[in-house]
């Protein structure tokens, strides 16, 4: 059932000894919104703890990890964030999934599986919905809770970048810097510059693989088991290699390929105007209109003349 | 003479058939604030003109440059925007330099080299203080003069990344996204993300070049003439390069290093705390505390060793 600020707010005031659930594959929105909501919590005098199926990356996150996931206690309550799908909770579907009592979500796709809903699908990041509760609540904001909301929002929108931000991004990091003087340089730094030497080395590789079509309108990187097996990488140290698909000047379509056992997936992202969710649907796949995906079965090269073909057809070429 | 709005907006209310000039090697700010200035005076119902020593990057600012620069008359206001000091101006300090009726600028190191200089050495960027002149005048903004306003506020602050960024720029992009509609993610699409073919190989092998030293704290990239002309470079083409030195996970000091006909041009960079201005006063350089440089000469494996003695002294190894 989706509620609003009144019924959330009083649904938290009352609870007692809540677990918040976060995704697996965690990331800065759902470590920032379950750690911030940890201490809004704290604030009502409430205890929390913050779980999730696989570890948080340290030591990306430890400025928000360090004040703990909270002790160990029986729960009272259960608390969803940024969790769209409870499949998503990973081995805590089982334990939590049919008794969610709330769940504070941004994602337009939630499946409505918890008691309480308090969505906003505009919202850049569910860290910007629990920072407005917070507000509207009247609740303190500890430093440590605004840094942990701010980099929800900077990570979900791509620090300010993408389409995603609203002006109430902007609106609430001004307000965290001027109210609570989080470090957000450092934040961001960590959020967005700062990586592994193999992962500066794999980028530089991936580039390599980069091949246009269609007048440099369409490019593809397609990482093949060998060529992963020669870089000693495994296929999941390459998510999040799609974007560069469409880095290069002129593009306006990019697929990122990656081998697995029995097929090729496929993820597209498309640069300005070009639908590829509609692209991916006639393959047989789906998703959003910049970001799409499709699996894809034959010889790669097969695979790649039918995926040029069908961004032609796109293309109105 | 530094003055407030009240006087550069009697200033702007009162003149006529303005030059507005911006600095050489023009960026995102300069141009913005140019011809952002100039839908103001259009709005005011002045003619302006903006003149730069180079060319505007193409296609990169199109959509900035779009409106044209203006036509062809015989100045009798001249105004510099973001220009700390008139050298800056090239070709135009000999025509204009001395006399500069009204500079806007947000360099606290600007030289007050005009009759009037509103600064705000706090500011994110010159466009900052123009849109809030404009507010301040009361003057119509249109959707274009926002999307030069804001381009310029970005890429100051690398996407409201750095350190630099106010919460003022912040209030700026909520109000340009929900008055003006500006389509803010294709900017910073073209602001960030798009690259050039060549670029994007220079990146990838300026990569592969970076060496560490102090267990990882220092890192540093050396580009010599036999390299440059390996890759087919000038040394031009090497620009902002050096915050990719300090992109790897603990790195604390970066310096990016490029050969010249008779000495090491050497950019330094610092991640978190180390004052890298002082490191390269004691080199006979200078800068700011996080970005600073110097000169110099010798054999490279001597240079790098004169560079890790001075950067282990720092770190207080």
């Amino acid at each position: 059932m989706l509620i609003g600020f009144d019924e959330a707010a009083a649904f938290l005031r009352g609870c007692k000894d809540a677990v918040i659930i976060t995704h697996r594959n965690p990331d800065g929105d759902c470590i920032g919104a379950g750690f911030g909501l940890k201490d809004i919590l704290a604030e009502l005098g409430i205890r929390s703890r913050v779980v999730c199926h696989d570890e948080f990356p340290s030591p990306r996150y430890d400025f928000i990890t360090e004040t703990g996931a909270g002790e160990d206690f029986e729960p009272q309550t259960v608390i969803a964030v940024d969790i769209a799908d409870k499949k998503l909770m990973g081995k805590y579907e089982e334990i939590y999934g049919d008794r969610v009592q709330l769940c504070i979500d941004h994602h337009i796709s939630n499946m409505d599986y918890a008691e309480r809903t308090l969505l906003n699908g505009k919202a850049t990041a569910a860290c910007e919905i629990i920072y407005d509760l917070a507000v509207y609540m009247g609740v303190n904001i500890s430093k440590h809770c605004a840094a942990c909301l701010y980099t929800g929002i900077s990570t979900d929108s791509g620090c300010f970048k993408y389409d995603c931000t609203t002006p109430r991004a902007h609106e609430i990091a001004a307000e965290m810097m001027r109210k609570y003087d989080i470090n957000f340089a450092r934040i961001n730094r960590y959020m967005f510059d700062v990586k592994s030497a193999g992962r500066m080395r794999l980028e530089s590789k991936v580039t390599e693989l980069m091949e246009s079509y269609l007048g440099g309108k369409l490019n593809i990187i397609a990482v093949t088991k060998d060529i992963a097996d020669a870089m000693g990488v495994s296929m999941d140290d390459l998510e999040g290699f799609a974007p560069m698909t469409i880095q290069l000047e002129g593009s306006e379509v990019g697929i990122f390929i990656r081998q697995r056992d029995n097929d090729y997936k496929c993820s597209f992202r498309s640069a300005n105007d070009v639908n590829v969710s509609e692209i991916c649907q006639r393959l047989g796949g789906g998703g959003h209109a910049k970001a799409a995906g499709c699996q894809m079965t034959g010889s790669l090269d097969d695979v790649k003349k039918q995926l040029v073909e069908a961004v032609k057809g796109a293309l109105g070429q």
